[in-house]
């Protein structure tokens, strides 16, 4: 059987770690029986993501067989990685998610989905990624009583254009940099942004989301650890993206845009430019967005 | 003619500065030409209120003339005051958009219910009452390149129980206890309680809105300036309520519910009496929600 997860880019700009989207763009886990737990890596950290039981799929499969009872793994993986590594764009949620949801599959689906999604942020330590990856379309995550999520669905006319610096950055680090304390001026100006975000694009208002994508909670702290942001952001919307926003914890920056390829070849020009300009190089990537989650191919 | 004002509910919760809700509850003021500006006040404040150009009606109304260089108000009004003074129900803001209403009406609407809006914000200080005041239903407030208001209609299952105490408490009081610092776990719980709130009233899911009332950003101050608000809450919620949470900068409570009379009465006595425990005499209010706003009615 395969698997088929998406790429995820959290916070969007306002919802810092409350939201979370699911991008068209995938990586897939070939899973089989076997005598033991093991994986072959294709593709992004192919030459050093471990392959013993600290392995992301592997531990999160693990994890699954022993919360329901199953002992030992006895599953043999096929990671074909195409999510960059530490970027921003979900790679660790999308292998939790990718393992947690093969070995479910290949134990008789044992776990329904909400607890697919409460053993994923668990493993993960947070739920901006893992829910959109698990679910799909745009998630609001709130801790009230446990983990809650809530889903909409992404309109079909949103697309966005990733740039994706040459140069890694740690969720660790990227959280470091936070401040404990913020002022209440900017805790508002969230709130309020966050809540109109939100129903805009519940209701198919894609101006009014990309109006509101403006945070003030910790793109001000996370744009000194990328070179550049600041101008990326800046000359995504001059080319007429309809906002821009640091993917996840970055350094990958986000464009949403509404309309054709050659606006988006316009805007990722722009981006990738104001990126060159700060000596950082940046790949390009023109994405769809997932209302679908992820996905169970059995073969 | 005679102009219909609702009361309004601030905050909501957790959309301190952000969120507002009409009350079906209203002032009225009658207003005729004359040769100079007056005013009569009928019920609250009839006793201490100035009539002179201080009075919020005349100097709301003479505002709107001088910014349409209409010269002197010429204006005799009679305002009936139903909404309680200084307890957070927008008795202030009742007052500005009634007098802005109606100079207005009087003088040939120069003005559309944009300039109107940001009028009345700019006098009040803030728009969290005078968009709902003017706009009925649910509001959400933003600074975003100006004041930008969003409106959302309140769905009609949705009734609210006030407990009004007999003392009154000064917005500018309840301001002054409000940190200028907050710790960014309880700016991340208010940003993703309130776009979950907003999406949940917007898709007309109740539960969702009242599940997610609760708030960190602001009550955890003002409750200390409430004798027996935090109890008021838990009673409200225990005797049925959606949820409770103090209204604009209090010191009135107001509990959402969806039912019948017996449920309100219910929810009303525990309120009183929870407030009765901490020496506090409240009023009990029953009001449905006002999704019209403010109302001209010609005679």
């Amino acid at each position: 059987m395969r698997v088929k997860i998406p790429a995820t880019t959290a916070n969007v700009g306002c919802g810092y770690d409350t939201f979370g989207m699911a991008l068209g763009y995938y990586n897939y886990i070939i899973c089989r029986e076997a005598e033991s737990a093991s994986i072959e890596i294709v593709g992004h950290g192919a030459k050093y993501l471990p392959r013993d039981e600290r392995n992301l799929v592997l531990r999160s499969a693990q994890a699954l067989c022993d919360a329901v009872g199953s002992g030992p793994l006895k599953l043999a993986f096929t990671a074909y990685n195409n999510i960059p590594l530490s970027r921003g764009m979900g790679s660790s949620s999308a292998a939790i998610v990718g393992g947690l949801t093969a070995a479910n599959y290949m134990l008789g689906q044992p776990m329904d989905t909400a607890a697919l999604l409460h053993m994923a942020a668990s493993i993960e330590g947070h739920a901006d990624n893992v829910a959109p990856a698990l679910l799909g379309g745009f998630t609001i995550n709130v801790q009230e009583g446990g983990l809650r999520t809530r889903r909409l669905k992404i309109p079909g006319a949103l697309r966005a254009v990733l740039a994706v610096p040459d140069f890694p950055l740690s969720t660790k680090k990227a959280r470091a940099i936070m401040p404990k304390w913020v002022e209440l001026a900017d805790a508002v100006y969230n709130v309020s942004h966050a809540a109109w975000l939100a129903v805009a694009l519940a209701g198919g208002d894609l101006a009014g989301f990309g109006e509101m994508l403006k945070d003030r909670l910790h793109q001000p702290y996370r744009c000194a650890l990328i070179p550049g942001a600041t101008d990326v952001i800046e000359a995504a919307a001059t080319a007429g993206a309809l906002g821009c926003v640091i993917s996840g914890s970055g350094p990958a920056m986000i464009a949403f845009y509404k309309g054709n390829k050659t606006l988006a070849q316009s805007i990722g020009m722009a981006m990738k430019q104001a990126f060159a300009a700060h000596q950082v190089e940046a790949r390009i990537m023109r994405v769809a967005m997932d209302n679908t989650g992820t996905q169970i191919e059995a073969g």
